[in-house]
């Protein structure tokens, strides 16, 4: 099934409007960051099962007769629609030794990969002996879907490895992606590993992941945007941590205390995300310039709000000030409160403007990205196609 | 009828909430600003008619006998619900010599005085000889209301001048009133004088200056809050200028533009005013500093309103962020794009403090006055309740 390494990528989430309004019925949209996660999977002879997580110096491995021993705790992953049980969790955190002092992300992640692992052989069949190395562009608990884009490369990998999905990868081709009802089976099981991380995830994140592009998100539904463009950013990290709960609990707080002063605020946010879906649409049918200026007031608008219901924080203030400096225009994205925030750039703008804007933002002491928002969801790599930064990882481990 | 000097004073005026909201049919709170205009009025016996405006170093005497023979042309003063015509207008300019180059506060507050002195003459019968000195503690130009105070100062003088309104005056008090149905022709007269100097005000800046307090201003229609409370601030003029019609034109513009996301923003500002309504009345009936934070919190999302609809500026930005750093909350009042900031400070900050971001906002080019809102409106004085400083400018003309 497996017969040669096979490397897949899967994109991080940034929230380009409607974050916390969202919680309140209201659309907002999702959109793919083209900060990945690289899996490489690769087939081995020695009977084990490795995974390995070279970001935070994790790898565990197991021997694969042992693994098959759990298998009959994990038979009801044959309805993918059933979410992990305490039980299973159980299981596996006494077989992985996670309450022998794990970190957080360590243990999540590899009860995670043990799940996936287990459910998938269980409905699917056997998977080989292989060895897993995942390595990721994306900072973890940032708000950025780096557990998403974990669990859709798990996902991925192993429903390829067991041939519950085909493997595109042509020659010719650099980068492919599996078809529509596999990238949705991809997606479910995702669900699922989000599920073990999160307990109650939206399911944004993945599909996120999955899908690429942008979503949007409202009451529940999820839904991609036919055509989108490829949105140059920056991404900037204040690294001022917050508790997204509190947040949301607060945002709550100021409508119960003023709804007639806050409940046309989430009005305004909802128009701000079907304006900014419309221009989306507008800009993938014919590109112009002319939509910047539209897509920087929708983030100035949807910024100020963003404060008034009470989730902006100074360091976010700092990115926006700095940015404008440059004639930029930021938000955050996410729960605010610190955490990141979105400078969008133009095609036309400066490069030696952006390094300053950036140089400025590290100086405040940020972390700044130069990506793309709108990239493709999960897919598969030529090995020829890969950048030097990620041949190497996968080289060394 | 003038047997002694009397000198009354009026104040400025600032909006609380709702500016530019209003255009659009929503609640404002316009509030009397103690910063005042004062006027001194003193019976003299040389014929003369003199009017001394000291901030503007202007000082212009006519003959009564020679005012006298424009009297006829004022006879339609006799309804004071008829507005200054350009016929008036012009004879006045021709009699004032107007068109030889003076400035134009020079020019408008000399007509507005020749319109109000004929008119109220014309109606009331002859205003003795008399020397008028009006000095002002507001900035010309800054949205404060200073032609309104200037009117209401002189519709007060003159009519208790002719004797159309009584001089209630009591030795043993400081600060007296009238009555409201004089205060009423007050107004209704400062008007008229607003008229002359504006064309087509509103009639919120002069109701303000004769009244005093809160009013609410609402499609046309003002309301004077029964009790309200007095509120400290700093005002501060960031001396940037801006043209409030262009100001007006791109609020106009932006709804237009984004009707459903700038309607919703309307309506928050609108009940921002009514929630501020309720608290000041609230505060009025028992006084707590458990209302404070309520204030504050408003200023803080209407200036984030003020800057969705396109009214706010990088100077008014720095005003926020420097008061900010010392624990306090501003936000813009009138116009926007430049003009002045209101900081609210509460009963317990500390001195100290005021004057750190007093002197944070010097650094930065702008102007503070620390006064207070929510101040009486046109009122006559006692010589020895006025402040030296008023008494030295009505000792030096």
């Amino acid at each position: 099934m497996l017969a040669k390494p096979l490397t897949l990528s899967a994109p991080g989430k940034a929230i380009l409007h409607g974050e916390h309004a969202v919680v309140h019925g209201k659309a907002a949209l999702a959109v793919a960051l083209n900060l990945r996660t690289f899996l490489q999977i690769r087939p081995s002879n020695n009977g084990k099962v490795l995974i390995c997580l070279p970001n935070i110096g994790t790898s565990l491995n197991w021997e694969a007769v042992r693994l098959r021993t759990l298998l009959t705790a994990f038979s009801d992953g044959l309805d993918e629609s059933k979410c992990p049980s305490p039980e299973q969790m159980d299981a596996l955190k006494e077989f992985a030794g996670i309450t022998t002092g794990l970190s957080a992300t360590e243990s999540l992640g590899t009860l995670a990969f043990l799940y996936l692992y287990l459910s998938i052989s269980a409905k699917y069949g056997q998977i080989p002996s292989v060895e897993i190395v995942v390595w990721s562009e994306l900072p973890t608990g940032a708000g950025l879907g780096s557990s998403a884009a974990y669990s859709v490369c798990l996902a991925a990998a192993l429903l390829t490895a067991c041939g519950a999905i085909g493997c595109p990868l042509e020659e010719e081709k650099s980068i492919v992606r599996w078809p529509e009802e596999e990238l949705d089976l991809i997606n479910r099981w995702a669900f699922r590993g989000e599920q073990v991380i999160h307990g109650k995830p939206s399911g944004v994140d993945n599909s996120v992941a999955t899908w690429g592009g942008v979503l949007r998100f409202q009451s529940g539904k999820i839904t991609s945007l036919k055509r989108v463009p490829t949105l140059m950013i920056l991404l900037t990290n204040t690294k001022v941590s917050r508790s997204t709960k509190i947040l949301v609990a607060g945002v709550k707080d100021k409508i119960l205390k003023f709804p007639a002063i806050m409940n046309p605020v989430l009005a305004s946010i909802d128009a701000i995300s079907h304006e900014c879906e419309s221009v989306l649409e507008a800009m993938a049918v014919s590109p112009s310039q002319d939509y910047y200026p539209v897509l920087e007031e929708l983030f100035d608008i949807n910024q100020h709000h963003l404060n008034v219901i009470g989730v902006g924080h100074p360091s976010l203030d700092s990115v926006c000030r700095v940015t404008a400096t440059h004639g930029l225009h930021s938000k955050l994205t996410g729960a605010g409160g610190g955490g990141c925030a979105i400078t969008l750039l133009r095609p036309d703008t400066d490069p030696l403007m952006v390094e300053a804007a950036r140089q400025d933002l590290s100086a405040c002491g940020f972390e700044c990205w130069e990506t793309s928002i709108g990239a493709p969801g999960i897919c598969l790599h030529s090995l020829s196609s890969l950048k030097a930064e990620v041949l190497h990882v996968f080289n060394e481990v």
